[in-house]
């Protein structure tokens, strides 16, 4: 592996309330996750966002979420499996069209936060996710999702593309999960330190892990974050580390 | 002239509450403006709507509207242009993402309520909807429209497709308009009558009007409600005596 | 005991939908829980909903439920202990603000659905209701519960007091609870039995159950369903048939 | 006069979203004007911003606006006189019930945005704001408003209190109004300067003109914002040198 795709989540500011550095992440990412709506994001912040990432040539990804903006999309709604299916379909089926008005194309979903971690344990949530980014974006669909998760197998099983991400400043259990927050070696707050782990990784397929030995991982996508202080700097930083180790970073989709 | 559709506004059910009979409309109708989640519908009720047409060989439109529940899309809310195409735009894709999970898809937009009425009268709002169906609908797009508006106008101007409706419940004046609402002749609350009058159109390409002669009118398609507690035995009679005359029934688009 | 209150769940309309039958039922009933725009709910529904039951001498409750029209609050909402303080607060304090414009007052707070099914169960939540409840309406303050639930336990512990209500179409178990839906003697479909088992009830303090003898249950009020076909029928013949037996119809707040 | 007031519009975070300085801002106030939930603020910000004014000894105002988050209260939308009516007493309510679990309570009421701006104009409005005022908080009501305007006017011939703000960083005009934005001398943005011009109106009741002589003015509170990254700043230099000429600093309500 010599290319790696940088993924974050955009367009989460809302009517008068800003949510990140949005221009700035889209020099330094290749897919961004564009919030449809739901937990965040209205027309005019997701066409910005459609039309920034048009004009930087990054890849647009539907980031559909619970209908949730003042919990931020982060509590679990208890939907029945037919809802969420109809959820995804309809804010990814929304970015879809504001992106049209840009000229640009959805290419990928990603679920978020509390939506994307049932998704992840749950096979139902799963294939709900599938059904409508597969009926939604047709035969090129894909799905950016967690590897070994529910979501990741469903896809696989219903035949649709994935693409594992792995997360820039977070550190790795020897069984493959990440370090809960609050536990040693959880986050990776150096950006040379995550930069040589990366390197590491798209050199070999292996990740460093807290307490045990490298493991391998299949990813095809960081994931940095957009919001933070500091999160533009770190995002820069690894990217250049990256090129600078002769990794090529380009969109998976 | 010996084909004519017949639309209504159908899916303005929300959460727990019902408007309309959809279920009977369906077995009248050749064309649904089906609302999407703005002044009316939420993605379940999106769903019913698209599969019920689906299954029942009715074509399927946008219906898009101002978010404004509370007012069901009656109020002109103060956006901007800009606003009003990326909220039609948003709408009719999210409308495109939940038809497609019925496995069908979406081929034209009539705009709903405030929204349609400044469209009919300005002829930037005219653009932002015409704009927008063409961008997220492509080449094949169709405007559902009123003879002689601005939209119309416009979307001829922009070579996008268009079909004009005629009301079969209201009087027309001799200049082509409506007959205000609360003037004599305004509403034609008997289905023989009504139907007489469509029957003596579809021949004859003219509409008598109150208080002179007949005009010209060009018209695809006749408007019937679908909510009221007789909606659905004025749309059925109707239909039947349009079809008792010869005239056949089939959607516009 | 020769005095009992009816109640029943009211202002539930939403925009230009229409739910249940209000006008006519705050002929029949004594006490009027009014959505408070969680669940259903809008300021003008509830001006309309407070000024009736003013105008009919009817006393007013706050209806608070969780922010969910989609799901009429039947969904039950992760929200943390507090959100439902403030929330319960937040609506009922809305309430108070309406009602002031039509020269009413709140005298109580009956919780809605899925948060009024959160409250029974749980004394965390009971605790939020309660606090909100005595915040809000001070000292006069008054719960209408269920008995044997946790919101009733909290609220004697806490001093705030209470009312328990009996529902007039639902079977009872032996040990005091409702029968579930569906098995068996769940639901009094007849007017003429409701009547009888209420009288009894209302002269004995007892109330027949199915598959044992008649229970001690301690009630203040009648709980009758304001939506359906034939709820309106079915109430006020209960009224009249209460009424008939030399009950007394009359607010317990 | 040798007192003044200092008000500011606070709790206009919502949700993930924060806006404004409030912690901060309450250490140099004396009265907050705290969103309802309708252009800004949740119940739980609402609730930190009552209890945050209660500790530091703040009065209270409800800031009641049009329900449009997205266009943040500042977009006009066509109620009628009376749905503004409900919504001011909603929003006023529902901030009373927050403050009743702070053991805090609402002493006034600012409109909002494009509300505030159409109730200075209009007398309908003015008094559909006047009436859902006194209706909310009762005899004690006070409104707090721009001198001259229809709000004004309204609220005095109806006997409710008011308070006049004047604004420290804008110029005025020898008509009493507002230099509008974009015009020569609209803004102050000095501190130094700010503070020179409204220790002189305190001390002679006179306001400085572009453009003319110094004009008598009425108010009794002095506007300062709380949004944006010199707000804190301006409004701490502005009240330390109110304070250095022998300017008392005291809520008005």
């Amino acid at each position: 592996m010599t290319t790696i795709d940088i993924n974050a989540d955009l367009g989460e500011s809302f009517g008068p309330w800003q949510m990140g550095s949005d221009a700035e992440m889209m020099d330094v990412i290749t897919s961004a996750n564009v919030a449809c709506g739901g937990h965040a994001g209205d027309p005019s912040v997701m066409w910005q966002s459609v039309q920034m990432a048009q004009a930087k040539g990054v890849s647009i990804g539907a980031h559909p979420g619970f209908v949730d903006k003042e919990g931020f999309g982060r509590r679990r709604l208890p939907l029945t499996v037919d809802e969420v299916e109809r959820l995804v379909a309809y804010q990814t089926g929304a970015l879809c069209g504001v992106a049209a008005l840009a000229g640009a194309r959805v290419n990928y979903v990603k679920a978020h936060g509390a939506l994307a971690n049932w998704g992840a344990e749950n096979a139902d949530v799963a294939g709900a996710i599938v059904r409508a980014t597969r009926a939604v974006l047709g035969g090129d669909a894909v799905l950016l999702t967690i590897s070994g998760t529910q979501l990741e197998l469903v896809a696989r099983e219903n035949g649709v593309k994935h693409c594992s991400e792995i997360f820039a400043d977070r550190g790795y259990q020897p069984n493959g999960l990440l370090v809960p927050r609050g536990q040693p070696g959880a986050m990776i707050h150096d950006a040379d330190e995550a930069t040589v782990r990366l390197v590491e990784f798209v050199q070999t397929g292996k990740m460093p892990t807290v307490g045990g030995d490298p493991i391998a991982l299949e990813a095809g996508s960081i994931c940095v974050h957009g919001d933070g202080p500091t999160a533009v700097e770190l995002a820069k930083d690894l990217r250049k580390g990256l090129e600078a180790a002769g990794v090529k970073i380009g969109a998976f989709a």
